[in-house]
């Protein structure tokens, strides 16, 4: 049984998804571990890792702003405001998402389904540097 | 240390909440693993994993009206309407729960609280079949 | 490789997040693996565990108020209403929120962010006594 750790940079422009599919699949290409398990953790909680439908670019457009529908910047009543107007609405985005993705590994390659991508999801408005720390375990 | 895994192909008839805690409590016996984790990852992005009360199954029914209400088909605003008014809502809903979950294992079996089921959650309204990938890993 | 398990009881006094950042970073220091990775599971359908800033208690309280805001008790179409009108709406904040956390482990320490912390989000209104499940596994 063996383990691998890398930790990955997302560099963001503002709030939307970005895909990271391709260096986790080469995190794990690297890692020569055949069967397992690997884990994709994301070091912020303004900022959620997510998986989605990596075919039709609508679908992360859509997916933005129901969340900014969902959570606006212009609630009254939020306290936390010292960091910016985008700051409370996005550690609440970070609670409704998911801080870390398991995902089996088989063959040598992560289980996605056919239509799924691994994606950073930035909920600040300005660009922010992420580090999502990825984990693998097997054989 | 060891480990297995199964795909569970799980057939959906429509919207709602389907029970899988036999079939991965099976698997995790088959195994023969008595202390490790197990991993339940959902393939798709408009079908969630999650663990909610197994009692009264009117809180399945109200968790479904919950989600139904929360992201309504009617959103005027959506981009993404090309694979029917019900796709771009369940990947919405997809992204608000779970796609994964992991469980520890104690003894040969789940530490599910009392009341925890597993259940695979269709948001989708016409029948599909849903492939669902089991992993553990332990001694 | 190894494994170590332990059972961490958290006594609530109502709805709120309460931080369990030390005792689980305690179980990772008493199990001394250096790398792996640890799973914080909650053992029940009516709280989460969470991780969230753990700088300013405002963006906790804000975040409670959201979710008390998200999914109201006054809810008249609710079915499952027999456990008191806070039930059901602890199920969906449960469904919104996380069952269960994996973080890498490296240098013998949790790969936590600068500003996060771990907590237990209790949705009950009345006191409980919540169990979760702590497992790591690693060299």
């Amino acid at each position: 049984m063996h383990q691998a750790q890398r930790e990955l940079t997302v560099e963001t422009a503002g709030q939307g998804l970005y895909e990271i599919t391709r260096p986790v699949a080469g995190f794990v290409r690297d890692s020569g571990i055949r069967t397992g398990l690997i884990t994709v953790f994301c070091r912020h909680t303004s900022a959620s890792v997510i998986i989605q439908e990596n075919a039709d670019p609508d679908v992360q457009a859509d997916l933005q702003e129901f969340f900014s529908r969902l959570v606006p910047e212009a609630l009254s009543w939020l306290r936390h405001t010292s960091e910016g107007p985008d700051d409370m609405p996005a550690h609440i985005k970070g609670a409704l998402t998911a801080n870390s993705l398991t995902i089996p590994v088989g063959d040598g390659a992560m289980a996605l389904g056919t239509w799924q991508g691994i994606y950073l999801f930035e909920h600040r408005t300005r660009p922010h540097r992420r580090r999502v720390m990825l984990h693998v375990i097997g054989d």
